[in-house]
C-alpha cells in the first residue's frame, strides 16, 4: 500500500483571514501497479472538523481509505486510480471548498494548486473525478458544477443542500448560545477555548457560524443569516447562502452538469440533517432541466457511513475510464 | 370552590368535517363571592391535545385551574374573575381556535356560541380577555386580534408563533412519517389505530398534518405544506400558513390591537419549538407598529410552564378591571 | 356508565408521618347491570406519581377505566365486575401499598378498610382481585401473596421486581443529586417547591428515596441503600429492600399463591426500566415452586400501555368467575 | 517532535485465541533532549476500543499525545520523560490489559516484553510509571497494584471501578441483544459484519462480552454474567468479576500499593459510567488501609477528557524524579 504525504506550500492560502496554516499535508494513494501505467485522478473531500490526513488513520475495526482502496482494486470491485485527499480545514471547522474572503481561498487551492501539483508530480491521465461527504459532498457538487473542464465526474453522499432543512433548524439554537456569549466574535473566543468544541449546542453554533464565513463573508467577517436581536432570519444574507445551495446553483449550472461524464448522488433515508430531502429535490430538478444524475438512497442516517465509498469510487473510476 | 361544567350544545359545529362531538363539556370557574357582584370573564385556551376539562382535573404535586385561581384571589394576589376552558379539541388534537372547512367553526365557537352563552347564564361585567398556552397561546394573539371588540385583553404564553422556526423543522419528519404511510390519509387512518399517538417522530406529523387542516385547508380535506414527493416546501401553500402567523396577522390588525387595554406575552428563554424567538419578533415588530406590548422572558422551557399563570391572571384581571 | 367517588375518611391513614390527607377520595365503577346480581370486585392500583381518581378522567384520544371496562362489558369481551380505584399517593410520590412508619399504612388501608366498606356498600360476591401497572404491579404481587385470603387473583403488569436492574442502576444519579443539594432531608425540602418535580434526573433520586421510605424506613425517617459520601452500597439496607422484592417474596410466600385461582403477570418486552427481566426471572422461578403463572410479553415499552388491561381485565374477571 | 513506531513481534500473543495480530505497532514519545540523559519511562494505555498509535494521530482542534508532550515540556510543566503507547486491542474492542485465556497475555506483552524492550532499546533510568483512562485507567490500576516491583507510579483517570455502577446496569441491555441473536457466539458473528459497531444498544453488549472474555473466561470461550434465559445476575460468575474489581484488589494489594511513590486517581463528577462514584469508594477503603491517594475530581463527564493529562503527566514525573 503506498500512501505519499505531500506537504504542499499553498500560494493561494498564504495570509488567509482566520490566520490557518499554508502548508498544508496532502495525502496521495497510488494504485498497486502505480507507476506502471497513467491513471485517472479522483479528489476525494472530507466533511466537516475532518482533513484528508484523517483518511489514512487506523481506526479500530474499520478500514482506513488507502485499506478500502487497496481492497476493491485487489478483488476487481474497482479499477486503479490515484487518489488526493485535500486538507481544506480552517479554524472554525471547514471552508465548504469556496473560496471566501472571510475563510481563504480553498477553491483555489484544490482547483488551481493541487490539480496542476498532481498532475505534474504523478502519472495521470488527465481524468479527474471529485468525491465526499457531508461538507465533502457539498465541495463535490460545487467544484464539479463550476469546473466541468477540470473534472468529468461527482460524487456527492449526504452533501449540503435544501439548505431550509440542512441549516435553517439549527439557527434558534445557534442565536441562544451567540447571544450567551455577547456575539459571534466573543462566542468564537470562548469556543477556541473550550475543550470540547462540539458537544450539547455547540455544533449548531458553530457549524452556523462556519457556513456564514463560507456564505455570506463581508471582508474579513461575515454577516449571520439572522437578527441577533430578534432571531429573525436575515432575507437579504439568506439570498446569499440560498444562492450557494446547490439546488439553486443547478440553475446557473446545468449546462456544466450536462458537460459531465456521471453525475453520482446518495444519502441514507434518515439522514439526521434531512439531506435525503435534498438529494431528492436536488434530482427532481436536475431530471428536469435534462441532467442524467444516478441517485441512490440507503437505508441508514448521516454517521459512520464511509462503506457507501465502495459504490461511489468504482462508478467514478468507471465514469473516468469511458466505460 | 365553584366549578360549572357547561354541556354546551354548539351549532355552529354540528356537521363539522371530522365528525366530532357538538356537544362540548365547557368547565365555568365562578369566584369565591359569586354571584354578589358582576365579573369580567378571561377565556382559557389550552395547548394541542388539549380541552378545557383537563384543567380541572387533580395532578400529582400540581393544582389545577381551578385550585391555583382560588389561591390568587384569597392571597390577594388578583381579583375575581369569571374564567372559562373551552373544548375546541377535534380528533387531530386541536384547532387552533380557528374556523376551518377542513375541521370546523371554532372560532365561531368561542366568539358567537360560547361569550353571549356565559354572559347570559352568569353575572359578567361583558369586559373579556383571553388567554392560552401553546396552540392556546396562538389562539389567544388570534382571536384578541380579529375581535377587539369582543375581548379587551390578552395573553399569549409560549404561543406558536415565526412558523420558520416552529413548525418548518418538523417538515422532514413529518414528511419521512407520511411517505411512509403512503400519504396523509393512510397515515391519519393508520394513526387512529396505535395505541400511542405522540411517540417517537408522530409529534411532527400529526402537528404538521393538524396545523394543514388548520392553515390550508381545500374543502373538507387539506393542502400540505411540501410536495411529499421530493419533501420541497410549497411555496404558495406556505403562503397561507404564513398569513396566519401572528407576526403577520400584525400587519393587518395593528389598529385592532391597539384598542386592546393589555396584551401580555411570554415565553422560556430555553423553548424546545423555539418559541421565544417568536415573541421577540412579535413584540419588536408590534412596538414598531406603536403597539404597547408587556413582554416577558424566564428561565424554562415548553414543558409544565402552567405557574406561569400566576403571572398572567392577576395583570388580566387587572386590565379588565381598569386599574 | 356508573362511577361513584367514594370519599373514605380513612382511619389508618390518620396522622400519618408524611402529613398526607386522610379522606381519600376512591372512585368505583359499577357495571351496567348493576345491582341486580352479586358481582366480584377488582382493586385497580395505580403507578408511582398516580392515584385512582386519574383513571376516570378524560383524556385526549385515550379511554378512561371506566370507558374502557364499558366497552369490554358490552362488546362481551368481559364479565361484569366491580373495579375499585384506591388513592394511595404520598407527598413522595406513591406508598408501593406497604404499611411503613416513614410513609403510612396503605396496605392496611386497602386491605383492612377498602375491602371491608366495600362489601358493606355494594352488592359483591365476596371475590376478590388485585392488579395494577407499574409500582401497582408491585402493589398487587405483594398484596396477592400476603393476602390470600383477601384476593383470589392478581394481575401484575410491568411491575417492579428484580431491584437489581429496575432500581440499582438509578443509584449513581440519586446520589449525584441528593449531595449536590446536602442530603435527602435538603433535596426533599428543595424538590418540594420545584415547579418540575420530574424532570431531568429528578425521577432517579425521587423514585430511589420514595422506594427507601417504603423499603428500608427507619421510624419516621429512611436508610438511604447507599453511603451518601463514597457512593457504596449499603449492604445492610440492600438486604431490607430484597426482601421486599417480588423475587424474594416469592420464598416465602409460594403457598399463599398457589392458594390463589390465578396470576397473571405480563411486561413489555423493551422496558425501560428492564422490568421484563424481573418477569421473567419470576416466572420461571414461581414454577420451580410449583406455581402456576401466566406469563405474557409484549412488544413495547413501559409508557402508555393502558391497552394491556385489555387483556387482564376479562382473564382477572374469569378467575374470579370460577369459569 | 520525536515519536519511533515500533515494530513489536510479540512473541507471548502468537497464537492468541482471538486471532489478533502479534505484531503491534508501538509509539514511542521521546523528550526533547534525548538522547543527552537517562530518562523515567510513562507506560499510558488507551481506553476501550483503542490503541496507542491513535495518540499519535492529529485531530481537529486537539492535540495528538506527543503534541501534548511537547509543550508540557517546553513551557516547563513537566520534566522530560519517555512515553509508550501500547497496542492491546483486541477483536473485541480490548483487553483489560489483563492475562486472559479468551482474548491473550495483554498483562505480559506490557509487563514482559515492552518494558525490557524499552529499556533495552531507549536510555531509560528504570524508573516506571503507568497511567490511562478509563479501561487504560483500569489497566494502570491493575498493573501498578501487581507489578510494584516494575512501576514506580501510577495514574487512572474515569478508571473502571465499583463494577455494580460501571457494568451491571448495561446488563439488561446486553441481554435483550444477545438473546436477539441467539446468544453470544451467533450476535459476536453478526457484530463483525455490522458497519456500525457501537450505535444504539451495541456499546452495552459488546462491552459485557469484551469483559466477560477478560474477566470471565472459560478456555477459549468466557461465562457470561446473567443467566440468558431469565437476565438474573450469575452469582458465581459475577464473583470472578468483582475480584477483579479494583475496590477488591485492594484487599490482596495494599501493601504493593503502599510500595509506589504515587497513586494519582480522578473522575469527572457527571461520568457516565458513574466512575466518579468508584474512584470515591477506591479512595476511601484505600486510605482506610493506609494507603496514600491523590484524589481529584473535575466538573465534565467521560469524554474528550484527555485535557486531564496536563494534570498527571507532570505528577507522574516528578513521583518518578523523586521531588
Amino acid at each position: 500500500m503506498t500512501v505519499e504525504i505531500l506537504e504542499i506550500d499553498s500560494r493561494v492560502l498564504r495570509g488567509n483571514p482566520l490566520g490557518d496554516p499554508h502548508l498544508r499535508r496532502t495525502p496521495v494513494y497510488l494504485p498497486p501497479s502505480y507507476p506502471k501505467g497513467r491513471y485517472p485522478v479522483l479528489f476525494m473531500l472530507t466533511g466537516f472538523t475532518g482533513f484528508g490526513e484523517l483518511m489514512v488513520q487506523r481506526q479500530a475495526w474499520s478500514e482506513s481509505l488507502p485499506e478500502r482502496l487497496d481492497r476493491l482494486i485487489r478483488t476487481k470491485k474497482m479499477g486503479e486510480a490515484i487518489v488526493v485527499m485535500p486538507d481544506c480545514f480552517t479554524r472554525l471547522g471547514g471552508s465548504q471548498y469556496l473560496n471566501s474572503t472571510a475563510t481563504g481561498r480553498y477553491e483555489d487551492h484544490v482547483v488551481r494548486e493541487l490539480v496542476p501539483t498532481i498532475d505534474a508530480r504523478y502519472r495521470t491521465n488527465r481524468r479527474r473525478a471529485v468525491l465526499g461527504k457531508s461538507s465533502g459532498g457539498y465541495g463535490a457538487m460545487l467544484l464539479g458544477m463550476r469546473h466541468p473542464d477540470v473534472f468529468q465526474a461527482l460524487a456527492c453522499h449526504s452533501g449540503d443542500m435544501y439548505f431550509e432543512y440542512c441549516y435553517q433548524p439549527d439557527f434558534p439554537k445557534a442565536i441562544d448560545l451567540i447571544r450567551k456569549h455577547g456575539g459571534a466574535a466573543k462566542f468564537l473566543k470562548a469556543w477556541e477555548k473550550m475543550p470540547k468544541r462540539m458537544s450539547g449546542n455547540l455544533h449548531a453554533a458553530v457549524n452556523t457560524i462556519a457556513m456564514a464565513a463560507c456564505y455570506s463573508p463581508r471582508g474579513k467577517s461575515f454577516d449571520l443569516p439572522f437578527d441577533l436581536a430578534t432571531g429573525a432570519i436575515d432575507a437579504v444574507v439568506w439570498r446569499r447562502w440560498k444562492s450557494l445551495d446547490p439546488i439553486e446553483l443547478l440553475d446557473r449550472h446545468a449546462r456544466d452538469l450536462k458537460k459531465l461524464r456521471g453525475v453520482f448522488i446518495d444519502c441514507g433515508s434518515r439522514d439526521q440533517f434531512a439531506l435525503h430531502h435534498g438529494a431528492r429535490i436536488f434530482t427532481a430538478k436536475a431530471r428536469r432541466l435534462g441532467i442524467r444524475v444516478q441517485h441512490e438512497e440507503f437505508d441508514d442516517d448521516h454517521s459512520s457511513i464511509s462503506y457507501r465509498y465502495d459504490r461511489s469510487l468504482p462508478i467514478l473510476q468507471r465514469y473516468l475510464s469511458g466505460k
